[in-house]
């Protein structure tokens, strides 16, 4: 893993969160990019090396309307950047994670990305992802 | 905020924990601390210029303790690291943030430390911390 990529985090209002976090980080978000697949809405705040993913739902049967009914706001995923995605997916698969997705598929903010399964990592939902070339 | 310092993670059992984030990270833990204070021990792994901070109770009235009960495993706190500590509760206070420290406190890592409440943050425990000189 070269470097945390974002933390993503869940909340309802993104125009609210976006204005929390501007004063908070002290820097606006740098773009906002629906993932209509997924039922989200994000916006990204760069801090160091790496960024902060807010996620909001745009419908009742999205991940992020279900995570928040379960669990309420908060921290969701950690993303971490990698050079060549499908190797890491098959490292570790042979370490014996859990991968929900066993090929990368496309994510916000033009990446290849895939998810381990909570269970995998103590209760962390980790994504793995690599830039789009 | 400069970067993301560490992302903590509340587990169970170190041990357990330190073996699967080794394979997980491709990398070992670079030191292991307790903090006693806090009821808490820590382990932590560089991933770019951030690190994985682990965290196990060593009490039954630690937080991490506590916070497991209540939630189970998973991350705990996000730290942003700062120039200046004292000028950035300051500033976040005379925002409206709500502080659970209105002046820094000795943390692990050799870190002054402060923490922002959840409900200010959107469901995030926000740790402020910059390097004991």
């Amino acid at each position: 893993m070269k470097k945390i990529e974002h933390i993503g985090i869940a909340v309802n209002n993104l125009n609210e969160a976006n204005k929390l976090y501007t004063t908070l980080l002290n820097t606006p978000p740098y773009k906002e990019e629906e993932v209509e697949s997924e039922g989200v809405i994000t916006s990204f705040f760069e801090v160091g090396e790496s960024k902060i993913e807010l996620l909001a739902a745009t419908r009742e049967d999205s991940p992020i309307a279900k995570y928040i009914k379960k669990k309420g706001e908060g921290i969701h995923h950690i993303a971490f950047y990698v050079d060549n995605i499908e190797s890491e997916i098959a490292r570790l698969q042979k370490e014996g994670f859990v991968l929900l997705n066993d090929s990368p598929k496309k994510g916000a903010d033009n990446k290849k990305i895939a998810f381990l399964h909570p269970k995998s990592a103590h209760g962390v939902l980790i994504e793995l992802c690599e830039d789009l070339k």
